[in-house]
């Protein structure tokens, strides 16, 4: 309990030191494209510092690798560990190490994580929300001792096996099973084949969903790498990827591999537990991907500024690059908006899932389009990646995909609008 | 003093009477269509009576009247009157018989009346935030004493005459010009016309904008009709309009009209007067428009929910249709949201005019796209007027192209994100 | 035949008059905005004359009726009367009296009509496309010889009864039925009810799909008004329409209404018959709403170069606005050519009707996209009726519903492309 | 000449060879949803014989090196070799061993190379249109001569030299020049940097533009690799690219670089040189992006048909996916339409350089957005390269941004049909 008071206090206090540039220092009266609908006055004196200290690391200390990162789909691993040092890993989780900040704190990490990659997000998503939000809603008192504090540090790594090969958007026809190990007293054997896994070819820790085959529900399991036997787990990379090249992406192949009973989750059965785990990451992508966006405004932005053409005019100057620039900063400022006011509910028990459809939907859509709009800015010189948007809008099109398609959410909030489901 | 605090605990009060529906009885944890992102958490109990009242109103007294009035191009001024009645008339305003409430209940009562029809708003807008804002911001206390009491009770009906002919985009080319009268002591005459001005020919008193000759400065000016001599005021009406036709709108003609000295504003000079009355009916609109969009989103609700085709299926099992729905509904949220904060922001004294701009634009152009796809829904019976959507989509068209047309929004915006101003 | 040759010379010689503005003399180097890849390069003198003969007509004769005529909901049967006298009436039919011109000359001349107004092209659609054609591709040789050349000279109306008040997208589902005449000997009973039947108050014969109650298969049924006892047929008007104001439209309402069975086509059964007459009206509109695209163009054109803002410069110089002028002017291009080729694929036999599909969708849509967004040009002058682009917007937009929805043929074309239906 | 007759033959004849697979054997009466507008009924035997003959060498040779090739930003020199052997370089030049077929023809040619990337037809463009159709139409017949027949062979490679790093969409402010030779008698000296030069590491033959310092006019110049001295020509590589990965772009640094005085285009003097040039790769470019589109929506179709979710049904079956194929099919249709009618003016000397304007922008916006939707139907597995449709879209954005980006199109549009520029 102390360490975690003393790491939100280090957290805000990080923020407070001169170093640190204060983008946020009183709220204007002048209009602040940064800004625009001052959004800062909804946030608290701590999720403000907590930004900033997010932030500072982010400009700071991951920006620099990003671009090797992408050309090479390199991803670093430390960078969990220095997130973790600075305790913005799971930071909602109240105990264990964890900040325990307020779902908007949390959402402004990842907003700034994504302002410089949503790569680099996904690989905080899958650590902070889907795994460590797992183990902390749905695991046993023990799992959590054993898992959170290390995961908290970054020090060991997550991951999180829901996708099937075969099974993207309908994750209710899995085929990963969970049946009595035939050797091992109180073990189960995991068998079956999950795809597109964030972190999976480093993670330590996987939580696997698979159908228990006594009951044919959908539980949730924590695997240890190190406990597997040879030839019992395997996590390949998936290489050559269109889009967030910077984070680290696999499978996980699991053969007869045995579990401990201890290791699954004692209650939660159904899509219930993994839908409650996408639920989180997805608040946060809604959150991180106004991030991205709003970088692709600032280096448009400066990119108008500087270039000059016919007449030696800056080319912001053109009423047709002005409204690309108008309609992306109404877009950031919505959805901003929109993300601030799910959080506080999340917060307060006011949430209805279709609420997160909505904003990881609406937010990814917008962020997409405008940051292929803008990339039109640059003309001939975007096909240059030392630009950095051409990035940001390669990464755009997979938070557009993952974690519920855009078309998906559609008819998610459909079903909730009309009572009528149209999936099949 | 009293009489607005009678007012408001009137307007309060007569939300709490049991045959109004409650609508918002309290917050949904299920996902309410109506209110996906739960916005009725950021109003007070007292704007949530305050949209009950106008609510109330404008479903049982407005709602029965709208179709025959759009057809007939007729408006009935007894709907500000009972508007009045129930102090819903330049309702931000403090003293004067106003009730004196926040921004955002304004823009609550808007949002309502509009939800029955863009003219009967613009009718209101012109008589509250144009012609009262403009007497309460910029007029003498005798002015303020002399019209507000009875404009707030809908006795007497105002409009406001800035736009000219050859001026729509760019009022700072006005003609229209106040010069010392050649007769009349103490009087100004004023020349000149102005169009597209919404309740001039129903009006008795016109807040005019003119250039006061001896400065070249333009000033506003309060006209009375009964005291204007036969032939120096024109107003005739405007008819055959594609849309807002349940709202009433003319020229107005200045032919040497005389007017006292005392009729003019007292300080305010140039483009700011006329700019701070539009930038408050402007923040109206943008909540207004939300209003009619929501109606839209009930509508084709319910017809694609009656609506069977092939096979007997509610034509809302169709994906295409689903879609339009979640659109739809996922702006009007976010547009709530952002009228919501702009409103906070303007009582707290934080406000940017471009905000204004910005909510403006992106309120009405989504409301318009938004309407007109689900107009598609609808198919071929959407060419009733009895559907009511065609109506809305008519209006909302008006409403993006008046009070700063979007592309003009657009390049305001553009200016304030770049710094350089691209209107020529 | 004579008097067909007679009328087709007729109808060339009536364009080469020098009293016609020849806008086609010569094919073009310089670029023409009116026909920006040179259409018109690819028809023939007579069709470039034909389309003359219709265009002057339209032009002198039918321009000076629409406005009033949309503003009444008023629609003057002398307009098929004098389009009969000159030969524009079922012009693509072979024989009894009509000019056998070619598919895309018959495009030519719809386009021209809608360059004025949807709802005059969609009265002559219903004479020409859907119950003359219809009669000349099923009727007896005894049908023909009696209905065309009236038809053909527009001295008796035709309508088209198919759309059912719950039945519109999805026909095959129809309730009228056709069973043996209780009382009268060689009749058909026929009962049911038709909605939104363009020309039906006025049509002195009415092409009528039912259900032969024997075989249960659809028919087809030539319904003389003057021959039908009272009380068996009833044809009230549908007031206070959207759009298409200036075409009449109404019900029919059969009550056991006596007809011969030689008024049945003889062969067709299903929904083959009505299909085809709908694919033959579709093929039109594919062509007639880019003539109503092609004169927004030409008005908003008008207009951006009169209209002068912000340093007296015309708007026609904002990049935002030659934006616009730009799409619609390319989306006419190609939809011109599109029609064209789909035409002469008609006239060779080598029509797939998915082809019809797609460009009555894709020219309706980018009409009415176009044309809204060229009403913006207008700003708040837009609302007015004189500008006549109101006017086009609002029929536009019911082209896109009638004759197949856009989903719904985006649904057909999906099937085809795929060899899965969508539907249900 | 013979040579030029016996190269078509072979063309002609390659494709008549058993092995080759008839695509278009014959016209469809059922829709062919590979061609569903029947384009191929405008083409000639022979044009259709040439397409054969590019299609078979694309899909058979070109096509299993592209994964790597842009994997690894390789591009195979060979590849022109080859296409060289065919044909089909330079096809439409008349005499100079190549073919000499019909603009539509080389259209067919470029859908052929783009239907496999962009790359590879960017690398064919400026080797063909830029550089071998430049010489053709402003060289002098030595000029022709020496480069063309090794050009048209693939044995000597081209590279064209137009835009520089601080003028892209604006050349006529180019900054290369050319002044007397300070010591080589009958040699010019030219200096300055060319940027995103598609060849320029590998090319021996560069034509560059250059202004002229004695007469300040921008003129041409062939300069040849294997001429110049030491230090006078860098062709640095440009890595690193966000698409066209498989062509091999570059600078051209020019530093007081002696170039013969022969070696300059005798008469062409300012844009008019490299524009027309530039018409004819765009030209190119509006065919090309069909065929990147045709393959997009050949893929995407093969997936939607294979890939099941939800009960088992291919997505194929899903609204929301037909209708992205029913979109992109018709775009694709209208834009072969479009290409196929300006080469025929093309070809008959009737071109309004705007024509070109239009179908490059248009064919270009819509392959690009097109192919944008067509990925969202491979959701979260779109992000494997394997899928090559993200491939596509990458590219498609460069083609739109190059060789005139779509704004600066709609501005040359604009420009021509209301008589005023609107660039500054």
């Amino acid at each position: 309990m102390m360490i975690r008071h003393a790491l939100r206090r280090q957290l805000v206090n990080a923020a407070r030191t001169p170093a640190v540039t204060k983008r946020y220092a009183h709220a204007p009266v002048a209009f602040n494209w940064e800004d625009p609908l001052d959004s800062t006055s909804l946030f608290t004196e701590e999720e403000l510092a907590i930004e900033e200290t997010a932030y500072s690391y982010c400009q700071e200390r991951m920006l620099p690798r990003v671009l090797d990162a992408y050309r090479d789909e390199h991803y670093d691993r430390k960078i969990l560990e220095e997130m973790g040092e600075l305790g913005l890993l799971g930071a909602t989780i109240k105990g264990y190490d964890c900040a325990g900040v307020s779902s908007v704190a949390s959402g402004l990490i990842t907003r700034e994580v994504e302002r410089v990659d949503s790569g680099y997000r996904s690989g905080m998503s899958v650590q902070s929300s889907l795994v460590m939000g797992g183990i902390d809603e749905f695991g046993t008192k023990e799992q959590k001792d054993r898992f959170l504090p290390g995961m908290a540090k970054g020090k060991m790594l997550g991951c999180f096996g829901l996708t099937e090969p075969n099974h993207g958007s309908d994750p209710g026809s899995m085929e990963t099973t969970a049946k009595p190990h035939p050797s091992k007293e109180g073990y189960l054997s995991l068998s079956g084949s999950k795809t597109w896994i964030t972190n999976s070819p480093i993670a330590e820790v996987m939580l696997v969903w698979a159908k228990l085959q006594s009951t044919g529900k959908i539980r949730g399991f924590l695997i240890e790498r190190d406990q597997c036997p040879p030839g019992t787990l395997e996590t390949p990379p998936l290489k050559n990827k269109n889009g967030l090249r910077a984070s680290i992406t696999g499978m996980i192949q699991l053969d007869e591999c045995p579990i401990p009973e201890a290791n699954m989750f004692p209650e939660v059965e159904g899509l219930k537990g993994p839908f409650s785990c996408l639920n989180s990451a997805r608040y946060g992508i809604a959150w991180g991907v106004i991030g991205a966006l709003e970088d692709c405004i600032a280096r448009a932005r400066t990119y108008a500024l500087e270039r000059r053409q016919f007449k030696n005019n800056p080319i912001a100057k053109y009423q047709l690059v002005q409204k690309k620039l108008s309609d992306a900063v109404t877009d950031a400022s919505y959805g901003i908006l929109a993300a601030t006011q799910v959080g506080r509910l999340k917060d307060e028990g006011r949430l209805a899932p279709e609420m997160i459809s909505m904003i990881k939907r609406q937010n990814c859509d917008r962020a997409l389009m405008n940051a292929r709009t803008l990339q039109e800015i640059f003309g001939g010189n975007a096909v240059s990646d030392e630009y950095g948007i051409g990035r940001h809008v390669a990464n755009l099109f997979v938070t557009q995909t993952y974690e519920g398609q855009s078309d998906i959410h559609s008819l998610i909030l459909g079903r909730a609008i009309t009572g009528i489901q149209a999936f099949v």
